[in-house]
């Protein structure tokens, strides 16, 4: 078969090379599936979103048809808005484009950055759809090992800079890892990439599972912030819309012009129902929002509260928060062949931490990502209780 | 700005160029704009698609939530059952994938098959964006140059091969162009492909609106059909879900295993809603479809009742069909320049022939494209009122 060879060297889909690892697989009704694969809401929107969705679709014909490319105004005004407020710095509706889903944001950022050839520094363990987007491109995602906490030093990334670097990406609070990356973390990074004449890419996903208060970084009250900063967001997971494909970029106006022509290629506009729907969501969910975050952040005191009891017998955490809690697993059975047999055995489905780093780096072999956003305390518990009889 | 160089030398999306030459200029109450510039169904879905999807977003969970990157089985396997009885050839679920509207169906086959520096032979006058996605992957797009009628001559392809070559794309009904291919045209293209080891890619978008009745070709009936021929389809026009982004790739079950890498970076799946709006639309809406494909032929058929009159001013209708007139007019005026001046004169928004065609191809200068389906036969007839005054 005619195949382009960077496509060839790029792995399948972890999430749903995964999902096969349950055919044929039985699951006994004591003993259901514990699915933490995936990082996504398992419920759909809040009753009200969704019958203010089902009004959008009966009454609103632009819901319908195709709209601008970068986004619809009114929602690209709202974040601008919001974000001002949040963060304490100044966006401008022209600063936002709202994308088809976040990993569409990261893909169209990096079109508009790098040629064949060109390199991006990734912290490992990093997000595999990044490194993915890369390698298809003929792009090298050059790995940056963090150290204890998982926390990406700019010191040692400023070592890994070459001529041909155009980019570094953090994702905050990370993905795989569930670490929230300190202010100056952030500003340090900021400070390396504008000294370097790089682009600063933030994926701020996860920004509203936050366990800390107010704004996680003061990058956008920067002067000229857009020179430097492109940052990435997800609406998700705060409105649980990840069936309607909606994200964002927020960066220079000239940026977005060239990830119009992206943009237009690989989708036209984004869905005009999804954005209407985040739109409906920024205005009036807020108070609900709230109360997602106290409930993700409950879960995460949960993966606390019980880890003590790996811990006795040899597992680490490395990194707890946003969705993800990030672990060291005792055995010398390679993470992606335990995860297999956590299937068969347990019933417990997550993703090997192979999955996020380079094939050479022996660290993914101790690790396992458990998205735990996707169960209640309940659940942890009971996740838990099988991983202990491991 | 760190710009990407086959970024930078791809043009900006011609339907939101068109849309800014609206801007600053006013068009009276009694002679509005007449938009033929987008390729696009005005009005929303019929009702009963409306409010089956809203039921679907009250009452079906799963149209919220993530789902697989290739798509929703029920509509992968209601594809494979209608294309197997419309063309009389076999096409299994396995070998439909459902992408976010057809230019990503596009974007994801040629991610599959080309890398930097391949060739893909374009018939011209091409679809725009075809060619601004091969421009940003450092693809070169070969013209094809099309004689009398606009249809593209195997012979002539096959002197353009060379060993870079990858694919061959077709559009057929052709989009700008309106022309129905024939079926050995098509048939021609095919063993062209299939002897010189290339793919045929096919988008049929506007198959639905075809005059000829019965299959327009006979290429999934051909043994091994798959090892060759990749189409490409579009549920936007049919359905009128433009707004929805619903697609879909039909090809080698091995290609489609590389096109999930790509569909899962830059999109993880399409929007659930669309996916479940086209299979109702497909399970209920083909008599629906019979009366909407009657409207676009009288709409063609006013089209060439009406073109006498500007063919005695020197005007020529090159293609006619699907939802694109294509017409030489006989001003020494380059089109894009005539184009911006029919907006501010006669309140006619449409593309020019320059935005099909390389840069050093004189036709299109000389050519301008009506997407026609946007108008009803009294809007035809008031488009040729005022082309008559240019």
């Amino acid at each position: 078969m005619l195949l382009n060879p960077n496509m060839a060297a790029t792995f399948p889909p972890p999430v749903m090379e995964a999902r096969r690892w349950l055919e044929g697989v039985d699951f006994p009704a004591d003993r259901p599936l514990i699915n933490v694969s995936q990082a996504a809401p398992v419920d759909p929107p809040p009753a009200p979103l969704r019958e203010a969705m089902a009004q959008f679709v009966l009454e609103d014909d632009g819901a319908h048809l195709y709209g601008p490319v970068l986004g619809l105004p009114e929602l690209r005004a709202e974040v601008a808005k919001q974000w001002s407020q949040g963060y304490g710095g100044t966006v401008a509706p022209a600063q936002v484009a709202i994308t088809s889903g976040c990993n569409q944001a990261f893909a169209a950022v990096i079109a508009t950055l790098c040629a064949p050839g060109d390199e991006v520094i990734l912290p490992t363990p990093w997000y595999f759809n990044h490194k993915m987007w890369l390698d298809m491109g003929g792009i090298a995602a050059v790995p940056l090992k963090t150290g204890d906490g998982l926390l990406p030093d700019a010191g040692a990334a400023e070592k890994l800079i070459t001529s041909k670097t155009r980019a570094i990406a953090l994702v905050s609070p990370n993905n795989p890892g569930g670490v929230e990356y300190p202010s100056e973390t952030l500003s340090a990074f900021y400070e390396l990439c504008g000294a370097k004449g790089i682009a600063l890419i933030v994926d701020e996903t996860y920004r509203d599972f936050d366990s800390r208060t107010g704004a996680p970084h003061d990058l956008f009250t920067r002067d000229s912030w857009d020179e430097t900063l492109i940052q990435l967001y997800s609406f998700s997971k705060a409105y649980r819309l990840t069936g309607h494909r909606v994200g964002a970029v927020v960066a220079s106006e000239a940026r977005l012009a060239e990830a119009e022509k992206f943009l237009d290629t690989v989708a036209i506009c984004p869905n005009q129902l999804g954005q209407r729907a985040a739109l409906w969501g920024m205005q009036n969910l807020g108070n609900w929002l709230g109360t997602q975050r106290a409930e993700i952040l409950a879960r995460k005191a949960a993966i606390a509260k019980h880890f003590p009891r790996l811990e006795a017998k040899g597992w680490a955490l490395e990194g707890n928060g946003a969705y993800f809690a990030y672990m060291r697993h005792p055995f010398d059975e390679p993470s992606d062949q335990l995860a297999q047999r956590m299937v068969r055995e347990i019933g417990v489905l997550c993703l090997p931490g192979t999955m996020f780093v380079p094939d050479d780096d022996p660290s993914g072999a101790q690790a396992l990502r458990i998205a735990f956003a996707n169960i209640d305390a309940d659940g942890i518990s009971q996740l838990f209780d099988r991983l202990e009889t491991l």
